[in-house]
């Protein structure tokens, strides 16, 4: 049997799995989630994403009995299971509740959801183009919750514009993408807006920060603007399903790009980081 | 059998609906939903319900295959079937698709729930209290979508600290309740947030204006400061499920309220209406 799914206790295939009317999910949207990548049986930067989905959990309030080590487990048992070479692992946490209502009662009970499937492995071969949006989503971008609708039209109509990514900004302040974190390189320093509840806390953000770190490339954590992107010398979108991409075009705008460049050479660090992490006993992805 | 839900074809019971992951609430809160009361087999206001309901849809670009007319006679048929004297019907669109991906497929595919539950009929026996919140939502709240969480917090917090509704405001300008609209009343003129992107266009709020019109009530469609609401001589909340209610406290403030002021007079005028529609073949509710 294709075991590829967790349910609230019980391993088992995706498309089995069926949500009641009991889960807020479905009525307000009230939950919380995080995703990440891996290969080989293993998963890359694991602990930062538990970390990030169990403070989630308490931001929101939402109760969650499976310790983070039990959480641990139960991924790294789906990954050894996979029947992916590379896969994206999507864990969820819903809260529940048997009447709809806004306010929610007291509870201890919430459902635990993750999903394994079938994931391009990273890598350098492509550079982005991408469009600009207008960011109407929520001000809580900081949690990773799946009230998505915002990201999900800003993406749909970068998509039928066959773009990649969309940029969202709030009056000309570059927040995030819909998906990723953006950053820009001026004049060699990285440029990342900071962490606030405009953005998302990426783990791949994060990843960026250290490798400029070891790199020895200065980074400068605040907010810019739209014309500050487009005067860019280069751009890195950040996600944990690609790691890190430089951009080739945002709208009519075309950017240089180069295997050499500073931007590249960051990408080119963080994709090193994960094929050193899940090489082992890996033949190929 | 209990009749009391429809889902995708099926006059079913509210306990036996599973929703499958292909249904993109799950994930990203892909959805929109109405909401209304009736009692003794008819429904309050249905046109107008289904009007902004199937407007939403196409503003969300999302499929619906079942007519205005064939969801009219699904309501009815399930207010008719209703084991309730007074319900609450409320019926929700999402978006489906075998994939989870921010960008939405091409799809003529969606999920049609229709859910009847048990309602205090409306009545003008409270007088509300209300406490105060920074608006955290996204910014396409004329939409009437299940991308809810901003709501569900700040009405959890409400509940917890024993009010009935929150008002929101963004940067000290009110825009409306968690899930009801917030109008003042000002030296014998109504005060309500104009019709834009921070609040939905509410069936109550439409009957208000046409109650007020009727009763010649000078009605200004202007936003409101925090302050204006403070040193306000009504506040009147409205909501499809309570109709129209006055105010005896915003959090520390004190309201007077008397069933002779002008907001009690709209409120009763709204509430017979209702009367009036509702009672042909109803003996008491």
């Amino acid at each position: 049997m294709l075991t590829n799914a967790y349910y609230n206790g019980l391993f088992t295939t995706r498309d089995k799995i069926r949500i009641s009317l009991t889960d807020r999910a479905v009525f307000f949207g009230d939950g919380i989630y995080d995703a990440v990548i891996g290969r080989g049986g293993k998963i890359f930067m694991l602990d930062e994403h538990l970390e990030r989905f169990y403070s989630n959990a308490k931001t929101l309030d939402i109760p969650i009995k499976t310790t983070q080590k039990e959480l641990k487990d139960i991924l790294l048992k789906l990954a050894a299971l996979s029947p992916y070479e590379c896969y994206f692992v999507y864990f969820q946490l819903t809260r529940f509740s048997s009447e709809r209502a806004h306010a929610y009662p007291d509870t201890d009970d919430s459902n635990l959801l993750v999903t394994v499937t079938d994931q391009e492995p990273p890598s350098l071969n492509k550079h982005l183009r991408l469009t600009v949006e207008k960011d109407l989503r929520h001000e809580m971008c900081n949690v990773k919750t799946i009230n998505l609708l915002p990201s999900v039209l800003a993406s749909r109509k970068a998509s039928i514009l066959g773009f990649d990514e969309v940029i969202l900004h709030r009056n000309g302040v570059v927040t995030e993408c819909a998906h990723s974190n953006v950053h820009i390189l001026s004049g060699g320093t990285v440029i990342t807006h900071p962490l606030d509840n405009y953005i998302l806390p990426g783990i791949s953000r994060k990843h960026m920060l250290s490798v400029c770190k070891k790199l020895g490339i200065p980074v400068v954590e605040r907010a810019f603007s739209l014309y500050e992107l487009f005067k860019a010398d280069e751009i890195i979108v950040t996600s944990s399903s690609k790691l890190a991409l430089t951009v080739r075009q945002v709208d009519e705008l075309e950017f240089t790009t180069s295997n050499k460049s500073l931007g590249s050479t960051i990408c080119k660090e963080m994709l090193e980081d994960f094929i050193n992490f899940t090489k082992k006993d890996t033949t190929n992805c």
